[in-house]
């Protein structure tokens, strides 16, 4: 499946799904009427089952996970049924949390703990939230003394730490002896930790005190001592830091992995690349939905209830907001009685400024996340000279296309007013909000949006039918 | 800088662009008056000068760019001067374009050469874009022909591709001699290139036929010939490929490095996790940036006009979207002038619909990007069922809300149907805008949220005036 041409394997994957469904329809036509899931399955005539069954044996486990992704709850289930149970672990930690909930939900206790048993400690406590209690006690009582402790470290860190990308298979090695020593203590390993890019150097206390990057070991002649050929200049992350930063560290300095130490210095795990790179895209999908309000546990496979349930805040917090506007223009409505053009022309005047707040912030958020914000006053003053210059030219334009619209030259002029103000206003929240929220300790990219949105809203339609009510009506 | 632990490292960064911006403090004031950019830096007393260069020199490449992303132009160019020549083409690299476009503004024809000089090919290919024509020319002459031949190979891939990503600096070997005979040739080499994790195994025509993890060079036997060794499941990317996708497999795959292929299956380049997890954060960047309407061109330093003409084009959009639904509105200003509760609570209808819509287009976007959608029809059923019982629970509070209110039971029916209505209309929008936009190849999280609004405004309006209009004015 790998050995192709990138392009060919991912057609190779669509096909597989195809013929997979292909093998499922017919199963469904051969039995109608049958509509329990786990009789479907039993019931599948033989040659179908030994097809689908080696069809997924060739998938890589990424692969199988893309595959348990794109089907429906009914034929994902009979498809895991197939799956090799030695491979249920490494499968369960590539999928979805949604998918992964639905699979495990189909599992037996006996058989989780079967699935762990090919899981190194590091991934046990990966899936170990979504497994249930007794599972997870007899997983523990199954593990050596050794893992066992590792399982309840990995366990203690919080999911945006560096603890939980930390994994414990590694290499380390003294600084007293020659490469050659090294390189036969690597030759009885058999095979190296994957993304082994680096051995560590430890003292005796396992005090971490450099890294040996194992392409010296073929580059350097073997008679040379670990301290002659390690660097010292290593990186060294702490369980405890984020894994927002530990990201940063990995794309700024280029690194496969790296050490992980104790507040002792004393060498505990390491991250790699491949986890960092799952980290980063997990963060940005997880914010991407946050954004809309939204958690990663929905896919479009989840049944209608689960999703009003998974929606149902947000659209509530836009409803308080948009009832609160709704009550500004309530309080104007004498205004609106006499002059019925008000009513067309304010949400522009409040629409423009949501727009505008919110390129400010992601101007913003951006600039927070890259460290560039060392001065807020420069920015406030910056960014009000940008609404005040777009509010001079958008609201020149509304303003001009509203007194041709209803024929009234005052009517241009407040909504250019106003449309300056609303943009200045825009422009103040803009900056205000996600840099309170960042000084809180808060995600500024998280919630910002429907802030900006409620104060334009409100302060568009105050300000609009404020100043048409002083000098017009 | 990096021997330290994460957290300290990043507090050093910090603390260096303080000391950095105390330094150039101090001369300002010495030079109280002097406006002139050039001048400051040249007359900048030799003690302090001394002082910044020595503090730049220790800082690693990316925390260099760092510090002048960190700093305002003036101050930006004056440590820019600073800096060792030498390293100009690794910072320039690392730097946002928005910064490497002010940098190299201020650099002449020769230094610009000068800086490429320390570069491989298809990182110049990188800066090429950004560099003037004449530079470039001078660049290309100064090059050997093999590299010429490459930088124009890697000139010529689109941004989006894989060839883009392409490095030229890897390790190739035959299969027909064994892992001492590769060891050997390795230790002639005294460095391997960065992220060598794999050294490819090819045929007499260059064809890729194989590749050897250098793992297995230290812990296999030495007389073993590479045909045994080597794994002939190997990822092969091709340069037309879409980053998108290369950055898929690896993450799929968990890759450090990936060999690139010519049509004829000849080994051209490889691409290598660094720049692949620096692909998604700048790829995630610009989507983000673009959901507001902004290029990457911007940054807070940006001057006023810059910023005014980087915003334009996305504001003039939603201000015709607007005076779209601001005509809506004024057809049915009959209407709202007899029964002004209308203009109150018409913003109510069109800001759920957006805020909904938005929700099944991100859901919609995700699915798209883990491959999972197979069955629009099953969606669109979905997304309108979850659209109907939302309307039923919050257009029911919200038609009592309004009731309540207004007094006006006919006006809370009309509400509750109004807010349906446009849920079902935000529903479908929302599946079909991002599935049509896929179908025509276009990136379906672009633009799907300007169209959704835009539909959910003006389709709010119509929708809620024109019933209140047919039953109750």
């Amino acid at each position: 499946m790998i050995d192709t041409s990138h392009k060919k394997e991912l057609e190779d994957l669509q096909e597989s799904l195809r013929e997979l469904r292909e093998l499922l329809r017919r199963n469904q036509d051969a039995q109608a009427g049958a509509d329990d899931v786990e009789r479907t399955a039993a019931t599948m005539p033989g040659p179908l089952l030994t097809e689908l069954r080696s069809r997924l044996d060739t998938l890589h486990p990424a692969d199988v996970a893309f595959v348990l992704e794109a089907l429906p709850l009914e034929e994902r289930l009979i498809v895991w049924d197939q799956v090799k149970s030695e491979r249920d672990g490494e499968i369960l930690l590539e999928v979805s949390d949604a998918v992964r909930e639905t699979l495990i939900e189909s599992m037996d206790s006996e058989e989780l703990v079967a699935a762990t048993e090919q899981l190194d400690t590091d991934e046990i406590a990966d899936l170990a939230p979504d497994l249930p209690e007794d599972v997870l006690e007899d997983v523990f009582q199954s593990l050596p003394a050794e893992e066992r402790e590792q399982l309840r470290a990995a366990m203690s860190y919080s999911e945006d730490s560096v603890g939980a990308l930390m994994a414990f298979d590694m290499v380390s090695v003294r600084e007293d002896v020659t490469l050659e020593v090294v390189t036969r203590y690597l030759r009885r390993l058999d095979e190296l930790p994957d993304h082994t890019d680096l051995v560590f150097v430890v003292d005796r206390e396992q005090r971490l005190i450099g890294a040996l990057p194992i392409s010296k070991l073929i580059v350097t002649d073997l008679d040379v001592m670990v301290s002659a050929a390690m660097s010292t200049e290593v990186v060294k992350l702490q369980p405890e830091d984020r894994a927002q930063e530990a990201a940063h560290t990995f794309e700024r300095y280029d690194l496969v992995s790296a050490a992980v130490v104790d507040r002792a210095g004393r060498l505990i795990g390491r991250v790699t690349v491949n986890d960092v790179v799952d980290y980063i895209r997990e963060r940005t999908e997880a914010e991407q939905l946050a954004q809309a309000g939204l958690h990663e546990e929905e896919d479009i496979f989840s049944s209608v209830w689960d999703s009003v349930k998974n929606r149902w805040a947000w659209l509530a917090i836009n409803l308080v907001t948009a009832i609160i506007a709704s009550r500004v223009i309530g309080a104007f409505e004498g205004s609106i009685e006499k002059l019925v053009a008000l009513a067309a022309l304010m949400p522009i005047v409040a629409g423009i400024g949501g727009n505008s707040g919110n390129q400010t912030i992601t101007m913003i958020v951006r600039s927070l996340a890259l460290g560039q914000l060392q001065n807020a006053r420069r920015l406030f003053t910056k960014e009000i000279s940008v609404a005040l210059l777009n509010g001079l030219i958008w609201g020149g334009i509304l303003g001009f296309v509203a007194y041709w619209i209803y024929d009234n030259p005052e009517l241009g002029l407040v909504m250019t007013a106003a449309m300056m103000l609303n943009l200045v206003l825009a422009a103040m929240m803009g900056v205000f909000i996600p840099l309170t929220l960042d000084k809180l300790g808060r995600d500024p990219a998280l919630g910002s949006s429907v802030m900006i949105t409620a104060v334009t809203d409100s302060g568009g339609f105050f300000i609009f039918l404020g100043l048409a009510t002083l000098f017009l009506v």
